[in-house]
């Protein structure tokens, strides 16, 4: 195996610095009826209420913040159906640099939308006849543009890395930490935060049970590759862990769980109803984990990432009916 | 007219003492779509994320650590169907003073749930053929217990004014502020802080247009009654405002605006949407009149009171379906 630079919490650091003022520092809420009902302290990290609704912005602007002036003008490339897409366009469109992201065809008429109406210029793909990927590294080339990658990209890591850092500053110890996992740019980057600032803290990537890719490449020390999974966590149907992402996920991770659909739809309801809180099926992974682990926790201080909120109103609707 | 003595922005302070510790600070949110839209600053004091979910715990906890010992013995009595059963429930419970609260038979029975949750002794009564304030009244005299009325009441109203104390310091000076209108315990402690601490702030309370009583009573200078409103904002379908309320609110506000049911659904789509937020049909009463009279506000520093995020979800469901 060849070695690769990997990130560390000094990349977090400086990430933090250059997203203040820019991006929410998004509150850190607790309810006493969870309390209750744990026996314990939980600490809900709310990145539902960062910058266009996810976590995903903290690693985009600060990625594109480290542009060159040359990059600035040539412009950036991402392609994404969900929330990186969003974040790309909205931190483009802040350092005022162009934006073209690549989207399915059939991507809903709401996230175009949104991705438009945050500057970005979409480029549509028919996803299952073309190479998304192929397809940006082609406009990267020939227009001279900027790839970022939704999560295996050392300053995307670096920049999910900040959530966690604040939690820490914020709720001081914990005796562990929950965080949704889809390519794992978010669990890497909590990675590096929580080794840095509370070494002691067992930290736990969750992942849709019907794409359990990362579990099995954790536990297997291989990257394990599936096929799209079928699961209402939209933003962690990816199809394998990336080589940077894992090589921090494999050192400093205790553990990769996994959370059915049901217990995602029975977690929105209750952060809905309790807690009064819009949150995505894959923003509910780390709530699901905890509360299936509730007796082990018993006494403990625990922190829940909630990743995001961008989940369609008539969805979240129908999704609570069948709850 | 006879004199009453009304409470002042004094008891507000001290009743902020009382509730520290007890209720939640509530976060101030802001949005930059909202401020882009408007053109202006606008902050949210998002009380749907209070304890039991609205603001109603801070007026119920500031009365019943008033209580002398005989009283804390001898219990608390309330009636109510929604949000002030609960906070009177929980207030008794944390208070360790023994709660009887009287609810309609016809009550959903998630309410009826949440207010024994809280450990609360549930007494029914016809809705049709009885008259709850006499009941209540009746339970009072035979049983010795102190009957805490839902807004008029001087501890009650000091307590509700603790909600914008608290946005004040946060958010600095404001040019205007809009706050929910039911039976007016709300809008009546925000004014005395609002006049307490931004006297040249503009301050308007907001009712469903179906139930104008407040409208009509503030204009004519008389408390006007009204049949029981048909509106989704069950929070604020009131009759009449109270003595004590009326003429904190006769002497201290700008003005009394309406807002209707379609203008609320279309708020709530918005907060939940944009801001992750479930706020109830009542709780938007201010946002909606903020944001019909957003031509006036243009470049001014507005405060928007979301007082409660009390929906049940498949409701809240089936509103967005509608909106």
């Amino acid at each position: 195996m060849s070695t690769i630079a990997l990130p560390t919490y000094e990349d977090v650091q400086a990430a933090a610095r250059r997203i203040e003022g820019h991006a929410h520092r998004t509150p850190v809420m607790t309810s006493r009826t969870v309390n209750e009902a744990f026996e314990a302290d939980v600490f809900f990290k709310c990145e539902n209420l960062q910058r266009m609704g996810a976590f995903k912005f903290r690693g985009a602007f600060n990625a594109l913040s480290k542009f060159s002036e040359a990059q600035r003008k040539a412009g950036v490339v991402a392609f994404s159906s969900g929330n990186h897409a969003q974040a790309v366009a909205l931190s483009a469109r802040l350092l005022g640099i162009p934006a073209t992201i690549l989207m399915p065809l059939d991507a809903p008429a709401a996230k175009m939308d949104a991705t438009r109406g945050y500057g970005g210029r979409v480029v549509t793909y028919d996803r299952y006849t073309e190479d998304r990927e192929q397809i940006g590294q082609d406009l990267a080339r020939e227009h001279g543009l900027t790839l970022i990658p939704p999560y295996d990209h050392e300053d995307v890591i670096a920049g999910q890395g900040t959530a966690v850092k604040e939690l820490f500053e914020e709720a001081g110890e914990l005796d562990a930490l929950f965080v949704p996992l889809g390519g794992g740019g978010l669990l890497s980057g909590s990675a590096l935060s929580t080794r840095a600032l509370a070494p002691g803290c067992k930290l736990y990537g969750v992942e849709p049970e019907a794409g359990n890719d990362g579990q099995r490449s954790f536990r297997s020390g291989e990257i394990v590759h599936i096929d799209t999974p079928q699961t209402i966590a939209d933003g962690a149907q990816t199809q394998h862990l990336g080589l940077l992402t894992f090589a921090i996920i494999r050192r400093d991770v205790d553990d990769i769980l996994t959370a059915r659909d049901e217990e995602l739809t029975a977690c929105m309801r209750f952060l809905a109803e309790r807690m009064k809180l819009v949150v995505e099926p894959t923003g509910c992974l780390g709530f699901a984990a905890a509360r299936s682990m509730k007796q082990q926790l018993r006494g403990k201080r625990i922190g829940v990432l909630v990743s995001g909120g961008n989940v369609d109103i008539d969805r979240f609707g129908a999704l609570m009916r069948n709850a």
